[in-house]
C-alpha cells in the first residue's frame, strides 16, 4: 500500500489552453510523478489532459474527477475516473481531494476552484494564472511560481494532511 | 401566480461582514423588494442576513439556499429555506438560481460564487467586492456599481431568463 | 412573513406517470395548499407537475428544485425554481428541504428520494408507491395512506421542524 | 497504464455491519482484487472497510469517495481517498464511478445507492440486501447472488463501459 502514503496534488486549468500552458502542465505532471505524488484533476482536456499526459509518461498516478455522467469523456491519460454526475459542483471535490493545488492559466471554472481551495485553507500555487484583489487591496493568497519545478516544490512542501 | 413572473436576483457576500457592508446589503434587499424581485442568497448571516432583512421590511420574497442539513440555521428573514446538504457546493445552486448576482464585499466563498456565475454567463454586479486579473491583465467581467440602487438597476436590466 | 411559518412538504414521484397517479398528485397538491403548506418538488413533469398544478389552483406556494442548468425546464406551475446544476444529486435537496415527504408511484429516482428521506429521519407517506424489505423482512418505514387527504393529514401531523 | 483497463466495481453497504456482512464484504474485496478489478466504495467503516481490507490483502486498488471535508476519516485500507464535501449526495458519485455495484446488507444510505444505480442503468448485484416491490409487484432489478464469488462473477460479467 505504498500508494497510501502518496501526496495528492491537484492541477487545475482550462479545458482548452494555449500551447505554452499545455507545456507547463505537462512538465508539472512529469515532475509530480517523479516526486511520487498522485495527480488529481477534473479529468477533461486542455491543462488537465496535458498534466495527466506528463504524469503518465513518468509512471505517475492520475485521477480525474469528472462533472458528467460518463467515464468515457475522461482524457486518455486518466487512470482513475471518478464520475460525479454533479456538474461543475465537482470543482469542490477536485480541490478538496488534494493537499495542495497548482493552478495553470485558466478561466472562470479554474477561478472557482482557486476560491474553493482558499476557502478550505488548501494551499494554491499559481503559474500564469488569476490574481485577486479585494476592495482595491491585493490578495496574495495565491503563491506564485516561476516554473513547473518550483510549483511542484512549493506544492509538496506546503501539502497538508487534512 | 404573479410570483412566477418575478425576477430572481442573488445577493452574495460574507457570513460575517462590516457594518458598512451590512448597510449596503440591507438597502439592496429593500430596493429589490420595492422593484418586485425575489431575493436568492445562501441563507446564513452577514451580508445574506442583512439583505434578507431589507427585503422582508419591504414585503419582499427571500430564498435561502443552505449548505448543511438543517433549516434551523437559516437567518430569521429567510422565508423559503432550501436545505441542500451538499456543503459549499451549494454556492453553485445559489448563483444558478438567479438571473443576475449582486456581490457585496465577501471572502473566498463569495469569490467562488462570482466565478461560478461568470462561468455560467450570469451577470455579476459588484459593490466593494473582488476584482480580478488574469495573467496580469484586468478582467472586467464584474460590473461595478457605486450604490445599492445602481446595483439593483443594473442587475434587473441585465437579468437573463435562462 | 406568514410564509415563514408554513410547513414545507415534498411531493415526489415520476417525471412521467399514469393518469391515476396524476389525479392523486393533483389532489395532494390542492389539499396541501388548502391546509397552508408549501409544496416542494423536483420541478419537472408527471407527478411533480400534477402536484404543482393542484397547489396552484388553490393559491398554494410551489417550489421546484431542478436537476439541470436552466429554470426554463420547470413545469409551468412552479413559482420558485431552484436551479441546482447537480443532476440527480438534487434528489437529496428535495427531501431535505421538506419536513415530511409524500411519495406517489414513482420509479428509481423516487426510490432514491425515499431512501435519502428515511436516512435523514424525515417521515415518508406513501400512496401506491414502493415497498421495501431487507434480508427478507418487511421494512415498514414508509407510512401508507389510502387517499390524498389521508396522506396530507399524516404528512402535516408528522412534519418535523428540523 | 494497465490500471486504465481495470474494471471499477462498487461495493456498498452499511457504515456499521454484522460480522457475517463483514465476512462477505472482505471476501468480495479479495475476489475483486484477484480478478484485477478496482474497488470503489464510500470510504468509511463497516462493509466499506471490510471490502477495502480484503482487496488490499490481495494487492488490489481501493478508492473511497468520502462524504465530508477530510481524508482523515477514510478507513485505513483506502488508497485513493476522494474528498467530495457534498455529504450523502456523494452516494451518487459512488455508484456512477462504478461499472457494476455489489450491495451487501445495508441501511437507507445503501438503498439510496441501489436506487441511484438502477436509475442510471448500472447493474446491481445483491448479497443479503434490500428487496423491492412497487405497487405490490416485485421488482427484480437487484440481481441476487448466493456467495461473494458469485457476486463478483456477475458484477464483472455485467459491468458496463459507460
Amino acid at each position: 500500500m505504498a500508494i497510501a502514503n502518496k501526496r495528492f496534488i491537484a492541477v487545475i486549468g482550462g479545458n482548452q489552453c494555449s500551447k505554452e500552458e499545455a507545456k507547463l502542465a505537462e512538465e508539472v505532471g512529469r515532475e509530480l510523478a517523479r516526486r511520487g505524488a498522485a495527480l488529481v484533476c477534473g479529468g477533461l482536456g486542455g491543462v488537465m489532459e496535458a498534466a495527466c499526459k506528463g504524469a503518465s509518461s513518468e509512471g505517475g498516478l492520475t485521477i480525474g474527477i469528472l462533472p458528467g455522467e460518463s467515464r468515457l469523456v475522461a482524457n486518455p491519460y486518466v487512470q482513475i475516473p471518478i464520475v460525479t454526475g454533479i456538474g461543475y459542483a465537482r470543482n469542490v471535490a477536485v480541490v478538496k481531494s488534494a493537499q495542495a493545488v497548482i493552478a495553470i492559466g485558466g478561466n472562470y471554472g479554474t477561478l472557482s476552484e482557486i476560491a474553493h481551495a482558499l476557502q478550505s485553507d488548501i494551499p494554491v500555487i499559481g503559474l500564469n494564472t488569476w490574481s485577486l484583489s479585494r476592495n482595491g487591496q491585493l490578495d496574495e493568497s495565491i503563491i506564485p511560481a516561476q516554473s513547473p519545478a518550483e510549483a511542484v516544490n512549493k506544492a509538496l512542501s506546503l501539502a497538508k494532511n487534512r
